[in-house]
């Protein structure tokens, strides 16, 4: 590690008050020197956080954390925050079992004010912390810093007309980069754009504001007089009145990376004691030539070569490649296929389908709620429409799924990624919930494909064989390929002749397959293609065992194990039955396997399990 | 029924076209007459529909419904529509089982162009219709209707940030009445109202508008130049720029009840060829002096008189009523209690709370999603957040629910209204859900008071008692009291001597307890009060029962019935177990006594089910 001539002095925000500007100046290459060594070895969010350092200094410098509160939107631009409220030393376990997360977390450290993960939360929580401090008699402020992208979430707005009637400490740092982890492509980013391109904005816009806020002298009448030509000759110039309309003081655009320009910004903010937007122009990457260039794949990576830049792209297929071409290959046969994404058109695999097909491709910025009753206006004129989503942000369209989709009988298919335990990204992101929610919207069906011909067979049959809401869902990581025998798209038995039935899907399947083969005894082994519903023909094959396991990758309360439990009492099943899911719980970050590991669903354990199972009595008549 | 002189003419939307404006003038009267008259007698939603007569009318006329897609946000306003429509003479099975809905259904008429029910949905579903029209080379539009209070959930915005940017015929009507269900208080509203207060806005800018779109003699450069003068004339004048920067064609303030005006104003839009918002000003309850005076109370109604405008409220305590009397209470005592509602404050008894403490007091406006993550905010910085809501609509919040609260650690109380059957609103406000939905949750605890008594000791034990999230569960309509016994937060055992357990909670428990009381050999009885988590010392005590049965007012995938018996199978319970839940379906509407009938739920067919348990033989060692 090198030895940093300021940063080595920085434990805690205090210490950076003190600082001159050129000394700043040199702690922000340090940071940066800081961040790139460092994600290249653990992986994470870089780009984000390369264009985040001067403002985290900025907002340390003129605010009081913990007292005041910073809220980070998301929270993967926040490793500068980590780094000077006194992390850095533990910098090096980031993203690991057992070390720092990637995101804030109030668990970790005072000055994280709020938990993070999901997009366009802060404004809720700022706005609430600044009410609670209004309430309690409390100067503090409550500050959200968020991106272009995530302001594409309804949440933001939800937030923003409320908070844009009180009189709080309230400021909303609006991070503009033009680059939410796909490119963003809104109305709302068009219209920051538009401001941007008119940089002498802020300098008019500042000479009248400043002058109103410090000349007490001149009468209420006047000011209202003064402030009004000064709002037509901003609204002709830059028409930038989006956030007065809603009840805020803005203020910008701003220079993202000038610390002095910055800090100017939130002081004047921090002065006006009411409801602010400060609009800041920051560049993805800054410092780091290679994710300047190329902030899409620096945004989140694996670790990589500092030198060359390389190193962060697998060699081996995804699932989500395999959903990708499989998606492209039907859409060139179909032209009712349309492909949707919020905001993830690299992460899902989609950019394949929208460079061949841009009219059926549709963007709709992070806004998972409106991407699922879209799908539906799509389906209801007869198109088949995909959205392809990570199960952790699915979770913000559950209404609209069982109400819009369900209940109203439309056709659309769910291609659901990181299904399943994703790892690093930790207790915020874990696909570990969708079977529980899914499996409880009715008239839903849900398949969980573990190669690459599986996947294949569910999209086509999830998209012409089946009605009403289908999933296809699948984990992050490699896929893989069969080896011997057929795909099937209901389930798969093996080795039929046993008194012992094991059940799995998904990538556990592969895991289950392995632990059976390392035994002596082998039982007969069931890979469930679709999940959901159990139908009667399956449920009967399975009540044949006198001994039935399932092994799930889900947490317990609503999976599969559960249902299936229910559905086996329900036709009279007198066998044992046990299960072996993920418990109750948030699982926390760390390498898959190891906490595949923990929670006893490696090649081990399953083995380990399988053999306590033989020893165990049936109920079945001898 | 009285004869009408024009609707009887009236079969379908093409029976209008031919009317002239004073037949028009007369058929409002005579369509608000049918209203009233219907209304009185079924139940259902009066003030919005009385709003939107003319607006009904007008769309009926200037577009060719079904070619041309209208969908109304929340659909409780869509009642002339259906009258139009060809609906009129069911209209007395109005919210019956088997009846015509209260809101639109696709399944019902090809003129009720997509399902609704929940707010803020119509933008991304119209959307939808107009990218699926433009794909397919159809030149036919989609119109999306929605109430200013719609228009405050962030769906909606997603929506138009995605929206502004197409060319697509896609007209949005918002309707501007100053009411959501209750006071609609944000930013936005206040910004409309600012618009509204300007009534020569329309005027002024339909001249310029109609001049540029009807000279094609002037060169593009010069009417740039004129819009430019134009726009900021009217940005001086009425700041009327919100959607525009949104990348929509503006029109408006129109008077929603000068049915010409209306039709002009639409046919404008019409000729545009890309989005636009209408901006409609109307009165709730016009036409109904009873509704006109006191729009909240006849949003929603039960059959009333129609000569005093009387008889629609109950005369006993709901459960809505003993949860406001009880938080009002304790609110009292406790300066940190807050109570948030989303734009329900009157539905969940919560107007008793904002009347004495309103600084703790928020609404935040239709946005279930910003509400919970509001509360969390609120947490974290100590104060006791209660966010009452009805189950269906906290759907909406599930995401918020499981990240920010739960995950976050946060402490705050759920306070779940119509939980179970609603009855009359249908498939789409069935509140039996939320049991398998919160239960997926780790950390979660859910009570389901049955009596007042239950339900103040629930309130102050998940207040003072519980850690992390805790769901208070009831249902609509009236509460019990205890006649004998004391009150338990946990479980209560009646009879615990018996082979057979029969186990229920909330509203259900009363009916198992009659029907129990019917039976010559009476079985054991417990009462959940505490239904989730299930403890150990809980479990023991079911499981030493040979026969077991639940009864559950939820659906079945994801019940309680599902949990326990998971749990008691893993605690080697080898008894039999039975339940009965509802079915994993949606169900339809109707009177809650008949609902449950149907789902053999009432007391004559627990009863029957009991006697069927006596009968089975035990899997227990005899």
């Amino acid at each position: 590690m090198r030895e940093y001539e300021i940063l080595s002095r920085i434990n805690r925000p205090e210490d950076l008050k003190a600082l001159s500007y050129p000394e700043l100046s040199l702690l922000s290459d340090e940071v940066r020197d800081f961040l790139i060594t460092h994600v290249s070895e653990t992986g994470g969010h870089l780009a984000s956080n390369l264009g985040t350092v001067e403002l985290t200094l900025a907002l340390h410098r003129v605010f009081d954390s913990p007292k005041d509160s910073i809220v980070w939107d998301v929270g993967h631009q926040s490793y500068t925050h980590k780094i000077v409220t006194g992390r850095k030393d533990r910098f090096f376990s980031l993203r690991k079992a057992g070390g720092l997360s990637g995101f804030p977390r109030p668990s970790e450290s005072v000055h994280d004010a709020f938990l993070v993960g999901h997009s366009s939360t802060s404004i809720s929580a700022a706005y609430a912390i600044s009410c609670a401090n209004r309430l309690s008699g409390n100067d503090a402020y409550a500050i959200a810093v968020i991106g272009d992208g995530a302001f594409t979430g309804g949440m933001a707005y939800e937030a923003m007309n409320n908070a844009g009637r009180s009189r709080n400490r309230l400021i909303i740092v609006l991070n503009h980069n033009d680059m939410s982890i796909t490119k963003n492509v809104g109305a709302f980013a068009r219209y920051l754009s538009t401001i941007r391109a008119k940089p002498g904005y802020l300098k008019l816009k500042d000479h009248t504001e400043w002058l109103l806020d410090h000349l007490p002298f001149l009468g209420k009448r006047i000011k209202r007089a003064l402030r009004s030509s000064k709002s037509m000759l901003k609204y002709l110039l830059y028409h930038a009145t989006f956030f007065e309309e809603l009840g805020f003081a803005y203020f910008g655009p701003v220079d993202g990376h000038n610390q002095k320009a910055l800090e100017q910004v939130l002081l004047r903010a921090k002065d006006l004691n009411a409801p602010a937007v400060i609009q800041i122009e920051t560049v993805k990457g800054k410092g780091y030539p290679f994710a300047e260039k190329d902030p899409l794949n620096y945004h989140g990576v694996s670790p990589f070569n500092v030198e060359t830049g390389n190193g962060f792209s697998s060699s081996s297929l995804t699932f989500s490649d395999v959903f990708g071409g499989a998606l492209l290959e039907l859409g060139r046969k179909d032209a009712r296929i349309c492909a949707i994404t919020a905001a993830m058109s690299a992460g899902t695999g989609l950019n394949l389908f929208a460079a061949s097909f841009e009219d059926r491709f549709f963007d709709v910025g992070i806004a998972e709620e409106h991407a699922v009753t879209f799908a539906c206006g799509l389906a209801a004129k007869g198109y088949l429409p995909v959205f392809a989503v990570y199960s952790t942000f699915l979770q913000r369209a559950y209404d609209q799924i069982l109400h819009d989709a369900a209940c109203g009988g439309l056709h659309i298919l769910l291609a659901i990624d990181r299904a399943g335990i994703v790892g690093e990204d930790g207790e915020t992101h874990q696909g570990v919930y969708d079977v529980s929610f899914l499996t409880s919207i009715p008239n839903m069906t849900i398949f969980s494909p573990s190669t690459e011909e599986e996947m294949r067979l569910c999209l086509k049959e999830g998209l012409y064989h089946q009605k009403g809401v289908v999933a296809v869902r699948y984990p992050k990581g490699r896929i893989f390929r069969m080896t011997d025998g057929k795909a099937r798209v209901d389930y798969d038995l093996q080795n039929g002749e046993s008194d012992c039935l094991v059940i799995s899907y998904g990538r556990l399947f592969h895991f289950v397959y392995s632990a059976i083969h390392g035994l002596d005894r082998r039982p007969s082994l069931l890979k469930l293609v679709q999940i959901w519903p159990i139908d009667a023909k399956l449920l009967s094959l399975i009540a044949r065992y006198p001994k039935v396991i399932v092994f799930e990758e889900a947490v317990q309360s609503g999976s599969i194990s559960e249902h299936l439990l229910y559905a086996l009492n329900q036709a009279g099943y007198r066998g044992v039955y046990r299960s072996v899911t993920l418990p109750d719980t948030f699982v926390e970050q760390g390498d898959v396997s190891y906490l595949l590991q923990k929670y006893h669903l490696d090649v081990d354990s399953i083995q380990k399990q399988l053999e306590d199972l033989y020893e165990e009595k049936t109920g079945y008549p001898c």
